[in-house]
């Protein structure tokens, strides 16, 4: 369905970076669950630029309510959440119009579009987009915390440089709340110096880095998910995929699952304070395509920002000729720990939707 | 959908590993497609066990088209394939009903189905199901053909035993056509000779193998697929995640990406025989979700098989006692070679339905 | 979607009436759910042809439950029901598959589908593909019967002649236990009786006759449907409109309303054992697409079969030339008590998904 | 899907009576169709309240469009169009939170939302939400216009007094065309003199008056639709059902063919100007759920507004008492001038989404 996600509880997005507003309508929603507007201010801080890591563009993001919401509690009809755009430098972008930016999406919607979409900015294309996810994502996360699901992501890589790793059981749900709280989001200060470091770094050579965000979420209830289709990797990876910038996810031990032997790839399942649970966890909470009651866990790639000061070759594709471009608006040396909050807050529709289609979310 | 899947055209799976059929509906195909039940015949070939790497089930797949083919051509209304279930051995499985073999989904689907599932051989969640997911990605196969589209994939590893990479340009195509000969589909027959050594190793140690399956699209146009939510890789992934066993996905240079700068991970665009390319393809064909033109990559990790001879830990969900599991029943060492014919299947699904939504299948 | 309905609970149709099966997949059912394979004999007999007022065509339906269902439950995992074709002339359609039959889809067919469809019998379009409808709603009758849900249609009108009204509260729901024991199914035997003259009478003029049906579901909960697009008029509708010959639906007082003032046409509220009623029914028991807890009551308009022995103008749409035809192949004279089997196992079909959207079914 | 609808273009409907903004979201246009904001303002206009006929209540509808339109034509990404609530005055809805108005929603919202609804002025429920539909249609009808296809209704029938009917081949162009400039829409101006009257005594009477409006559609080729559940009844009911005070639906002759034999009602098939014509039209434009390329006939039955100054028998749900209520706020007595304009749009909805899914509205 293009720009909505979701079975039970879906999500339409809306906008573009230049235009009026982005936003989101979310459907679905049981009556009663608590908003609360706190929360999506956080997430939205967390997703935007932060001082000299990131772009210098401010995007104060003041959103409306529009419907759906009464009293701090969702009305059970639709919410639209709209986000004005302000401080939009067209002119910046203008001029690249007929020029393909590499490893945009420039050059693929000219064709798609017949050259009719809306360019500036990188239009329906652009990262601003996601804060409209970001907000909807937001949205959902006290009714989440309200059933005992927490999720938290952190930055387990960036051009190199690693985090540690998330903790197991009790010391998983301290890192999850620790992350909460992290506008930088390392579970490792130390790390995340040399990691900030390293973005300084790119940006001196006008250039950019990529990494590796680790998400976890707790307290689903074993059995929610559908067998085929709508596995849990299925539908989280479909929504994932829709952030800009992420080409690789993998759940558990993902990749790593093929170098090892089934003995070692099983996780054995025993009883632990009456529940069934897994002495390992390298299928990420996933068994068949349904939740196992294991936290789950996957990783997901982010490339460097293809927005680059550096020249590099390419197209005007509306005059067919090759040209150089090199990129002189604002833009981002890194994007890892913005997406961080995109991821969260997907991951919260995917969840939700979930815990909805299990009739476990009123 | 739960077990639909797709927009323009979308795959109805159905069937349990021991009920009378499996099966699936394709809707929404263009009338006049050309059908050939030789290619079906092929992929449910490549897709069944092969000698001593393999599971001794035999499974002929005797299929019958149902409805909406008619001399060799669709006719526009829903195909539905069915393949009656042969040599079923329940008895190898009911014992285990109530006991979870690790990481398989007997315990989540335990709780999701609250005992009521059909639970012989997998049911539902069975391996099996994906010869319905093969006959009606081979289905659509000459009808990609006929649109220049070539689907391939090639055993990338197993058992950290690594094939040749795939070739770029005409070598590309030259390699996707050897595939589609294989049964054990490697560029380097040497390479493959290993893997089947570690294969039978690890059914001497009544264990098992993963591995990694990669494969190419070529022919798509640039401009397919839509920006957000039905990203190509959203979409891609979100089907090959219903493959039982596929714990990862990776696009172009996928998880790599992380690790480089923008000025290397970009794909600089450039004009060749009056087209738009690209140099490299780190972006796998994909820019913000569109086809770009270049062939798809991407890579599918494939844990080792999770049914092993080996005695395992584990629990009775039925009596809430811890007890311990070896496998007696027909299995596969490794399944990495037949999901390959399952990858390459839901690839074309996939790919079919992108084609059709751009209005560009008939 | 084409072929498949519903929400939480879809049903998707396949088949052509000369190919080998027609048949439907149920997906989204419970685990558990009671189900009566006499309960499906039952509702396909009251869907077959009956003696002389109907086409001499022997439709015995022996279908197959190939997936879904163990020892009387539903497994959780789709249903598909299969059912053969058999005792198909092709003959008597072959020669008129370049020949519009008037008020049939065969035009209308050949432009949609190029030519390429399957014309024999009218292919996907024959009233045949309703048996595996009836199949699908029967399916699910025990289900509903279980959740104190009733389903009945009686033929409220044929060629002018009417059935009694059906009675309010208690009477309502003897009349409907009366009904599901009927092949024609009318409250009034003498009514009944001069239908069959009426319909014999069209029978001998080489014509046919349509009718009106009338279906009462009673035991739904109050609040149960959408406010928007999904109303419970708004789902009945697309559903019952899928069956060959419904031109019309009214929802209780229906198109009676638009000569009524609001005074009359308002059902005022009160209070009756403990719960909300309403003292007169012209909303036929929505209120805003909701359910209100009252009856659901609404009639469908049937057309006379198109199919008629008299000679009528048309084109060869092959050809571009003008001309006669008049049926020689089987034919029912009137198709209105056999529709009625129809109408209600659709309206089985959208019950069951409402009742499972609202977490009801379990 | 709740509040959206379609398949090609899928419309998503926001908003409360008396929150923020009410507003859609229209999704899956191609790029470059042609939008005209005057259209919008026309159609805005056509459904506002008018004169002494109408509740006093104002709603200047100051939409604003805030993506998916540039220069005068669609991106081809999402439209959101959002207008802004005014002139509200909760007061007068407040008090009657828990009192069921008569065939409103107000008691089965009230179970469906576990009273977490918003109320005032009937929240979601409230016809002010069709202004939103009205946008969606009115912002498709260039398009539909530049394909050669128009849409008009007209008020066949309030309080008994009925308009002549619409004219066939070129004269049903004109009547279309005359329509369009309508604010009352009849095509006797006496007769909707006569209605006004009706109108007015029915508003001395503090009472309420119903109608039916008959909509045709020309210029839809033949071929559009699929044959079972998306057939274009099926379409064009659903969504139509989505607007509050219509409870019936029939193509064509309807209910009247229930009358008829086959032999009258059978529309016979000719050729006129080298195309297939029909020389009556009593299936309404549609055989076998497509298209036949002559106009698309239906009527809607709207029931008499069932606010009303009278006082009417009804329970306080909150506190489980019978009471009466007579309504002192603004109220329309009769709206089916009005919902012309909805009704209109809705159709657009539906005609355009046909044609898009056929790969016609490019």
């Amino acid at each position: 369905m293009k720009n909505t996600f979701g079975n039970t509880i879906s999500v339409t997005i809306f906008g573009e970076s230049h235009g009026p507003s982005i936003g989101c309508v979310v459907d679905g929603l049981p009556a009663g669950l608590p908003v609360d507007t706190a929360v999506i201010d956080r997430y939205l801080e967390m997703r935007r630029p932060q001082g000299a890591i990131s772009t210098a563009r401010r995007e104060p993001d003041p959103y409306v309510i529009e419907s759906g919401v009464r009293d701090g509690h969702t009305t059970g009809t639709p919410v639209c959440i709209r986000i004005p755009n302000e401080d939009t430098r067209s002119a910046d972008y203008e001029k690249m119009a007929s020029i393909a930016r590499p490893s945009h999406a420039d050059y693929a919607a000219f064709v798609r579009y017949n050259g009719a979409n809306d360019t500036r900015g990188g239009g329906h294309f652009s990262g601003r987009i996601t804060a409209a996810v970001v907000a909807a994502g937001a949205l959902l996360m006290p009714a989440l915390r309200a059933k005992g699901v927490l999720i938290g992501t952190h930055i387990a890589e960036i051009a190199g440089i690693t985090d540690r790793n998330l903790g197991c059981g009790e010391e998983l749900t301290c890192d999850l709340e620790l992350l909460a709280g992290l506008d930088f989001a390392v579970l490792d200060a130390d790390a995340g110096m040399h990691m900030q470091e390293a973005i300084m770094a790119a940006k001196a050579d006008a250039d950019s880095v990529g990494g590796i965000l680790e998400t976890a979420v707790t307290g689903l209830p074993a059995g929610i998910g559908e067998p085929f289709f709508d596995s849990v990797e299925g539908l989280l990876s479909h929504a994932l995929f829709a952030i800009p910038g992420i080409k690789g996810i993998e759940f558990g031990a993902g990749f790593g699952l093929a170098k090892m032997r089934g003995s070692e790839a099983n996780d054995p399942f025993r009883y632990a304070g009456g529940r069934v649970v897994t002495t390992s966890n390298n299928a990420g909470g996933i068994n068949g395509g349904l939740t196992n009651g294991m936290p789950i866990l996957f990783r997901c790639a982010v490339r460097p920002t293809p927005t680059i000061g550096r020249e590099q070759e390419t197209v005007n594709f509306r005059e067919n000729t090759e040209t150089t471009l090199a990129a002189s608006g604002r833009h981002d040396p890194c994007i890892v720990h913005r997406v961080r909050a995109v991821v969260d807050a997907m991951t919260a529709i995917v969840a939700a939707d979930l815990l909805a289609q299990a009739g476990k979310l009123q």
